[in-house]
């Protein structure tokens, strides 16, 4: 089969597309032949070197991918071969067939396009996850979301505003992508590049401070996300893309009853994210197949120009989700 | 009414008995006629000068009452005067009478003694709260306990191996307190002055690290509290006697989806006491009730005595709680 590879770790020049053995499903997996996946951070990351895939797993990229079960691996039920489907995958969804758990499949709905569906399950359901069923976000409460235009961002904007519509949120964007982010639904977007994100937050709060924060920068905001925090308020850190170590206040901390809750979706068990995927079907697939929630796309590239894609991510200009096309027969 | 009185801030000089007017319970409290009360950490902080009481409350040092109902104010119900009571009240324990919210009350069980109840409230209430309420300790977990005989620490050793029989708890400790700590029912006792602690835990736990930690030592322990605990692990920060400022790894706390929470008792709102009580009164109480868990007293002094019973809990020497009797008669 068709699938991306990598000539070592590095840059954009490392990707090639080669060909590879065709995966078989294991026990509770099925195998997916693959429509369409799409780009995430964890995928730069990888291709960088900074992420190796635990034992067993696909060591190609592509972490979500749409399309339709292709085979059935052994005490799989509840799905066919030919079903419509996304879901998340340890690795492997660069390739024209992929490896997935059975309690991962998320139907995709009639109303949704495979390329919508290959923006779905990395972003909404890490916003998902970390919002509301680890940081119990609560309607009326307020959040600070940072990442203007990108995939979890613009996913926990619609999912704050459509699951939790009295909710207050905050989100900080580059001047380019403000107008944009507002559009989305977004109550405040503070421009970063030019604003004091803590003091803003705590202008618009009468000095309360934020519920919850969404956070993927780590120890480069640490200190203002502190400050930004309402008592009792949760930050959920994500990604720690501004650097990993830093000072933390914590008799503050400890005064105001505030918590630092470290995250992350791709090392989580099998089990685990089978609850969790459960979870999302229950309470968010339904508004996305009724179109309350639309996922953003920003550009559809074909998988042989999956270079320019990462470039694009890379470059931050992107607002919404890039997806790559993989093939076009069903 | 006689009250233990503060000559400015600082050491143990600064305490003396003097007379004070007598309270007058607004609506929805009660005024305890104070039997006991005891020494907490608070108290010598407060003593020092850094802890302002909120406005309104009471300046008196002593956040732990036992005694009997002196007066009702408007609108309490559910209790009568004569009752014998304990509680947790804002300020205001170390004298003849205080104020306390009718809905922080609990009853004294029969089986205990008033030199006991003195030292329920604080302790108990705080180990209750954090290891249960917030850390959701579950039955087979481990835990890390730090402050040998501190009255929060022996309290939290009972809990657990009371309330979660099957969980594993570590517990440090200098090496004149080890024996005792672990005739409390700790399964581990690690001397602090001789061995490393994270290194002791990961040993013991195949290097998988423990569930909780409950820790009042602050930025002195971060580093191997983070260390010592487990992927999903919960570090909550009870106090900050070893400092409060200290670098976190942020990367590692993610990857290890590891949460630090930051809790304190003494601030939280009226409402929320009450329903932290109600929780206590369902679940511990019948334990203190029936002896399964017995408070630990290392001295009882009279109130006069208030600088010694100072001087013996800065000391770090004592054994569990230090009890100040208040008055005799009933």
């Amino acid at each position: 089969m068709k699938a991306v590879l990598l000539d070592g770790f590095g840059g954009t020049g490392v990707l090639r597309i080669g060909e590879v053995e065709r995966p078989s499903p294991a026990q509770g997996q099925v195998r997916i032949k693959v429509m369409t996946t799409s780009v995430n951070r964890p995928d730069i990351v990888q291709r960088q070197g900074n992420y190796r895939q635990p034992p067993g797993e696909s060591e190609i990229l592509g972490v979500e991918v749409a399309g339709t079960i292709d085979a059935l691996g052994s005490g799989v039920s509840g799905c066919k071969v030919g079903d419509r489907v996304m879901c998340l995958v340890a690795g492997g969804g660069y390739a024209e067939y992929v490896l997935a758990y059975a309690n991962h499949l998320i139907p995709i709905p009639q109303s949704m396009s495979l390329e919508e569906a290959a923006c779905v399950c990395e972003t909404y359901i890490t916003a998902f996850l970390n919002i509301f069923l680890i940081g119990n976000f609560a309607n009326g409460e307020s959040a600070l979301l940072h990442g203007g235009g990108g995939g979890v961002n613009t996913a926990a904007v619609q999912l704050c505003k459509t699951l939790t519509p009295a909710s207050q949120v905050f989100v900080t964007a580059s001047p380019g992508k403000v107008e944009r982010v507002k559009q989305l639904g977004a109550d405040f977007v503070i421009d970063y590049t030019s604003q004091d994100f803590a003091q803003e937050v705590k202008r618009f709060t009468d000095g309360k401070g934020v519920d919850l924060i969404l956070d993927h920068l780590g120890a480069k905001y640490l200190a203002s996300n502190m400050a930004a925090l309402a008592v009792e308020g949760r930050l959920l850190l994500i990604g720690v893309m501004g650097g990993s170590k830093a000072e933390l206040n914590l008799a503050l901390m400890m005064v105001k009853r505030q918590r630092i809750i470290g995250s992350v979706l791709r090392s989580r068990s099998v089990e685990q994210k089978g609850q969790i995927t459960a979870a999302f079907i229950k309470t968010v697939l339904p508004k996305l197949a009724d179109r309350t929630i639309v996922p953003l796309i920003h550009a559809v590239l074909p998988l042989e120009q999956v270079a320019q894609a990462h470039a694009m991510m890379e470059s931050s200009k992107h607002f919404g989700k890039i997806v790559l096309r993989v093939s076009t027969s069903k």
